[in-house]
């Protein structure tokens, strides 16, 4: 394909991207495909000869996009949001025509540079201290085990890496209230500590990690002869957006010389708004944190933010300088690939710098205020209801509630409140998911995409509302 | 930023994109900056209000791109090539435009199984057996650590990941070949298996792994009471496209019971043209395999191909899942979530497809192909220069070489080829890197962008004559 073909594609793309982006809300959010039917209209083969463009976008339209979950739509209230934007979407556009891969400062020295500036507008934006400094991921699965295998090697001394795990004498255990994001329970099987020495510390009745539990657990640990290394505290779990008390664990943490991990990807954008600056309280005194511009902050996923209050503990776990990749300028410069598991890097700082600047600090700051607005009205919504119960507190824009009509017993209402979840997703306006807490099945609906309003979170409920009434 | 905002502002970059891909080979391929010089221009803090996008297009093209080192440039000869092509670009703006993220099938049920038929598609292009089955991996690195931590797991009979590295009992052993990928020691470092357990095995003349002696380390190593995990063999080094014997090295690993990783991250690809087929012989043994269609299939970065022959054992290292992840169709579905470290993940598959589709088989072998008759046609020019010497063997694209004038000595011929390194690419039409191979400084120059034909092969030999003429 010749540039003046891409020119000529590449338009055709945007006028369809920007009709896509204008009434994505009018599409079904979830596709009605059943597992396999995507697959069984694909040729099996891969085509010899080239084929048009057109051919593959018309195939796109009709094959593809049919089959896709809208992550982007109005009515999207599941899991966490996965944000886009159109000023991010240019940043991808440029991202990829550029090709960069910016490994190390010399392969790509604005992109580098563009890194540390916009982590350091985003540190600023959340009010960490001037110490923390920040480097981009993937997502926040990788962070947390980036934050384990540095918690691993400082506990050791940097030893474990060099002498292996099974030598290196300690037995480390790591810490997290059982309400904390699989990725943890995953880092810690992946790093080698095995799951077995990850403590699932009880949580207080908002859910939020017990410090008080926690200390018991550790200084029985201690006791035992084994070695405390990692406490993964989490600013928004999950399943309910409960709020670990850092500051108690951090100054838990300190006494015990333990790393202090925090998992804020969801709800760490919330910090922007000075009245959730409370969130990171007492993030000042962790080693490492975790959020995702790419949940909650209009920025296309991939894009975890990463701080570290010591970069020499990432580049002692993480740096590695073979003689290919040396470069004239090492010594001065930071080279990105050390501060993480992966070698190459995309160009990701550009969407994000496009993001903070098109909307400029207060104009993310209305989005998120916009959100929880949205979500604390339908709190409002659910509580007038006798039918209706709320399962956990609403810090932020996380609704978690379940239908419990009088005179259904608690046995049946996980099977009910699934049905109800059920009979709503299959209108395909809105999608929502669910989660368990204290074993029982709730159901979740987080206010979070870009282009949702009231309405659709009036339609959610007017929806959830039917369905519970064709039920009862 | 409206849809008919980025309408406007994403056909101004559609525009700018066509003539950066039609004029790339007019810019200067390396930016002229000193460290901190692109991060100086910028605000340290980030802006209250939102600004025009004008302003961002605006410092894209005045401060960023005079500040990038530009991978897609005909000229570039560095490292290995990070391509991208005009469909690839294309595939990237849809995936942005959709920004879904595509952690389940239930959550973008096409995006996996397009996934699964473009992996197969590549599948059948590398003559890999029908039992191997593919998925895409942000990185090489990555993909070299999932396969430490599949053999580690399997290793230990699954107990690894649970009871932890350092109750597990096992002292793991990992081989690779001193000419291995530095990402082969990072993810020995990182998965716990610690780097004095990693053998550097040595080579033959040609830079391949010498068979004999890994099976004389695998023995030590077995009668001191080790356990011999993994061999890392490499299909196509990083300093010299060195090929390690797999044929051999699989029967050593079956008669071990030793989990054997192919990296083809960049030689991968050319097994696509039937007669470099052989590259991949013995690999159907193999128990896991990666190749890079970032690196010379015009795919752009992120796209790294990871390949399990038994799907199982990636599953029982990576798979979890919580309640807030379960769909209904689970049991019968592919989540990819289960095949890698990371939860989320982005639509890779699509610009995969339409590079597939937009080339055809023919067309990237096509491009293979004539990379190597370059890379061949500069070998022959250095082979008839007696004041050059080849450093390695060329049995793809790579060129090692080095400039030995009569009478020069072998000590002074380090800093000799640095100095002509640095001049040649002070010339800013091309880029090379170097390396070290029996530890002397070679210079490296490999065919593989998109763009670079006969025209930049021959300028890169004149500004090198001309460079050893400065020095002579």
């Amino acid at each position: 394909m010749q540039p003046e073909e891409f020119r000529r594609h590449a338009h055709e793309l945007v006028d369809w991207i920007a009709d896509h982006l204008a009434g994505v809300g009018e599409l079904p959010v979830v596709p009605e495909v059943r597992p396999g039917e995507i697959r069984g209209q694909l040729p099996s083969s891969p085509p010899e000869h080239g084929e048009p463009f057109a051919a593959m976008f018309h195939d796109f339209q009709e094959v593809i996009l049919p089959g896709m979950t809208l992550w982007n739509h109005p009515g999207w209230f599941a899991y966490f949001p996965g944000n886009n934007s159109p000023p991010s979407i240019l940043g991808e556009m440029l991202t990829a025509a550029l090709g960069a891969q910016c490994m190390s400062w010399a392969t790509s020295p604005a992109a580098t540079e563009l890194e540390q500036v916009v982590m350091d507008w985003l540190r600023q934006m959340l009010g960490l201290p001037d110490s923390f400094v920040g480097v981009i991921q993937d997502t926040a699965s990788t962070a947390t085990l980036v934050a384990l295998l540095s918690a691993r090697e400082r506990t050791t001394a940097y030893a474990a890496g060099t002498t292996g795990l099974a030598q290196a004498g300690a037995q480390l255990v790591v810490y997290a209230s059982r309400e904390a994001h699989s990725s943890v329970d995953k880092a810690v099987k992946l790093a080698g500590y095995g799951t077995n020495q990850l403590r699932h510390v009880p949580v207080t009745a908002d859910f939020a990690l017990d410090p008080a539990a926690l200390e018991r657990a550790i200084i029985t640990d201690r006791d035992a002869g084994l070695t405390p290394a990692c406490v993964v505290a989490t600013v928004g779990t999950t399943s309910s957006t409960a709020i670990d008390p850092v500051p108690a664990i951090a100054t838990l943490c300190r006494r015990h010389g333990i790393w202090l991990h925090v998992d804020a990807a969801f709800a760490g954008a919330a910090a922007i708004v000075p009245e959730f600056r409370w969130l990171l309280d007492g993030v000042q005194f962790a080693d490492s944190l975790v959020f995702n511009p790419h949940k909650w902050l209009l920025t296309n996923f991939d894009c975890s933010a990463y701080y570290v209050r010591d970069p020499d503990s990432l580049l002692r776990t993480f740096g590695l300088t073979p003689e290919y990749l040396r470069t004239t300028h090492d010594a001065e410069v930071v080279n990105f690939r050390d501060w993480g598991i992966q070698l190459g890097r995309r160009f990701r700082a550009l969407k994000l710098w496009f993001v903070i600047r098109s909307y400029g600090v207060e104009g993310l700051r209305a989005m998120i205020r916009r959100h929880v607005a949205l979500a604390r009205e339908l709190k409002g919504w659910i509580d007038e209801r006798p039918d209706f119960e709320l399962m956990a507190p609403v810090p932020l824009s996380l609704v978690c509630f379940r239908y419990h009509p009088r005179g259904v017993e608690e046995k049946e209402l996980d099977a009910l409140n699934e049905r109800l979840l059920a009979k709503v997703n299959a209108s395909r306006r809105v999608h929502l998911t669910h989660t368990r807490l204290d074993g029982r099945y709730v159901i979740r609906l987080v206010v979070g995409q870009r282009g949702t309003e009231r309405e659709q979170v009036a339609e959610a409920w007017a929806l959830i509302r039917e369905a519970a009434a064709a039920l009862a």
